[in-house]
């Protein structure tokens, strides 16, 4: 078939076959495809979807057109990814749990576009830390302390990375197959065992509903295990940010905390039950012990001792777990009181996170450096009851920009009204499992 | 609105405002816009479609997207478009026709591709036949004779060229919207006040059912008079090759005939209804006047005149309209004789198509020259009755290709039945007006 007979058949409605991805798949990689003929197919995708067939063959085909890895740690890898949301940072909190349980966690990441860095910026806060790493001694570190956090390589899954900047130029990015084989086919690259999902719902999430999201959660649960990888997805909440701070530092600050016992409820809830499913999906124990293990293990300081330890083989200074001082300072802040006595019934997240980028903390172009002091720590929360007056929020940058002005605009992150419209609290609404 | 916010609003399902559809046009022809972002475009166009405002819009920027064209003939220029079927010689015999009662018709045509040549391509196997002329010799040559043919200039709606390469590649070209605004556009900027639009019905022609062409006719007829332009279109059925000869030169003999009086009787009715139809939208009569104008044109020898005319003022040898043996000759003929008793209830014109290719008539890339005497006459039609042994059809050819093959594929052009199976034969199946 050709790649033209191809296109008509999706946007006729038609059901690709294995062999037809993968002609497309690798056509694209090669250059033997034009961008122009891809994007055509992109969005004749986008608007007649896939099958879970046709997504799983799309995923393999995507994860096989580069290198394909299997770190060699003698125990089960298992990897952990988030949909991404504003104030995530439970990687930093559930991967030194699970590792400090004995779950191997390689950790691969890219860098992307938004409201903050991603693991790896946040990770580059700490002075003197490195994630450019050989596989060698990614593996290394791996093998030692059971947790390493390396930037992608550029060799693994060269069919998204250029699927998805074509995508990311043709408004054909909300396609739940093509989502999902972009995060799966990166996965199973990677080569972990075991595959644990964080699907975020909300407006400050991708998949604004929990119908959507978790459709495409079970289809990349079914991807993960039709490539034979035990896999499993949570649905939490991001109706708001994640835990008190929005940025660089700030969150890995806030982790840090956590690991010491001093999460938020929100951010304690979800990163539990992260880390528990990490280690329940290494089969070290049913749902109830893994959660408990998780539990000791903050309690018992080890999986702070795990991130410490990580910072230290990576070539930051672990002195930041204990002095705060030693990241760099932000040169400017803004606090931020209430103008009314009330409640908090909501706080945006689409508006937390454009606030944070404009304070310098993410990236809006992939050239952009990221100011790891910039972002905002938040002094109170949704269902909160606030007198006017009460300090509400601390915005940081050391960035040049307008921060009266992004002072004034904060004032539109939280709604307020009576204590009957603060929303019920449900951090994580359902686990699907798929193993 | 940036193009990917354009792109995001249609494949929504939105309505492009005019400044939108304005900036794309502009962008995609200045080269701003990419390939990529245009076929991803097109492909939400043809699966969300496009209103007949929208339709309206896209048509007016394609058309001024280049040189807008107003040949000054102190008379009524009408333009004659079809959607294109195979045998179709019709504007060979209606322009002729329609000229000679004191309409003109400037006609610009495009090579293309397809089983023959195009109308250029068709005029050229006369010997001298030159069809690049100036554009005052084109309007000269108007001026004379009331009609001349041209080669499309390359400055004409550079929009249209570069959209259409790319729906040629990309599989958006089924999209009447999109067909809609490739026509008119061409048809608009070449000034003519009225347009007749010949839309074929049938399984020879891009619309397969009455109901899309008639979608088609209509979008256009109201596309031409927002434009400020008469325009009317004709249904006329293409479920068998119009006429007896399918070819470059066979068909130009053909409409020489048919001036002579000695059309087939699918031929004559369609050239007629065209004829009298552009005399009719130049305001020169009643609909029953102009046809009795047409058809004493035709019996008085006033069009063939007027055809021989225009060949001779084009360089050509007008001498072939009575000798069509200064045409060049086919180097090879092979006869084909039924195989069986029966009515022929049906002739495939896709398959009559793909045989004229294989013959040498048409090209299949832009680069390949037409073989001008290559084709196939039929001697039996639709609704025959035939003896084994009868003479069906006589196939030519001066090019490089396995003749004995073809003439065995050729067998299955024709399904043979009962008298019972003969459809009914209805040649006009609707005329609709807009002025």
């Amino acid at each position: 078939m050709t790649t033209y007979e191809i296109i008509a058949k999706k946007k006729q409605g038609g059901e690709l076959s294995q062999e037809e991805i993968q002609q497309v798949v690798d056509g694209y990689v090669t250059g033997d495809i034009p961008d122009y003929q891809m994007s055509a197919l992109l969005m004749a995708i986008c608007l007649r979807s896939m099958s879970d067939r046709e997504t799983a063959d799309l995923t393999m085909s995507m994860a096989h057109s580069g290198e394909m890895m299997k770190p060699d740690t003698g125990g089960f890898n298992v990897d952990k990814h988030s949909t991404g949301g504003v104030g995530d940072k439970t990687t930093l909190i559930a991967a030194p749990i699970a590792a400090s349980c004995g779950v191997y966690v390689p950790k691969m990441s890219g860098r992307g576009l938004g409201h903050t860095g991603g693991t790896i910026d946040k990770l580059e806060s700490i002075p003197g830390f490195r994630t450019e790493l050989s596989y060698e001694r990614f593996t290394d570190i791996l093998r030692k302390n059971g947790l390493a956090v390396a930037g992608q390589s550029g060799s693994l899954v060269p069919a998204d990375k250029k699927i998805y900047a074509l995508r990311n130029a043709t408004a054909t990015v909300d396609s739940i197959p093509l989502i999902c084989s972009s995060i799966m086919s990166k996965k199973i690259a990677t080569g972990a065992d075991g595959i644990v999902l964080d699907v975020k719902v909300g407006d400050g999430a991708f998949m604004k509903t929990a119908e959507d999201a978790e459709k495409l959660a079970e289809l990349m649960v079914r991807a993960g295990r039709l490539a034979g990888r035990k896999c499993s997805a949570l649905l939490t909440d991001m109706s708001k940010p994640l835990g008190h701070s929005v940025g660089n530092s700030l969150e890995v600050i806030e982790a840090i905390e956590a690991l010491k016992g001093n999460a938020p409820k929100d951010l304690w809830e979800v990163s539990l039950a992260l880390a528990s499913e990490m280690i329940s999906i290494a089969g070290l124990g049913t749902a109830e012990e893994c959660r408990v293990m998780a539990e000791k293990a903050v309690a018992s300081g080890k999986a702070l001792e795990r991130l410490s330890k990580m910072i230290e083989l990576q070539g930051g200074d672990p002195g930041v777990i204990d002095d705060y001082g030693l990241f760099a300072s932000p040169k400017k802040k803004k606090e931020i009181f209430a103008d009314r006595d009330g409640f908090i019934t909501g706080i945006s997240c689409e508006k937390t996170g454009l606030i944070s980028l404009s304070l310098g903390a993410g990236r809006s172009k992939k050239e952009d450096d990221v100011d790891s002091s910039a972002g905002i720590v938040f002094d109170r929360t949704v269902g909160d009851e606030v007198c006017k007056g009460d300090r509400l929020a601390v915005l940081y940058t050391s960035s040049e920009c307008d921060l009266e002005g992004i002072a004034a605009d904060f004032a539109g992150v939280f709604r307020f009204g009576d204590k009957t419209e603060c929303p019920e609290e449900k951090n994580i609404i359902k686990i699907i499992k798929g193993y």
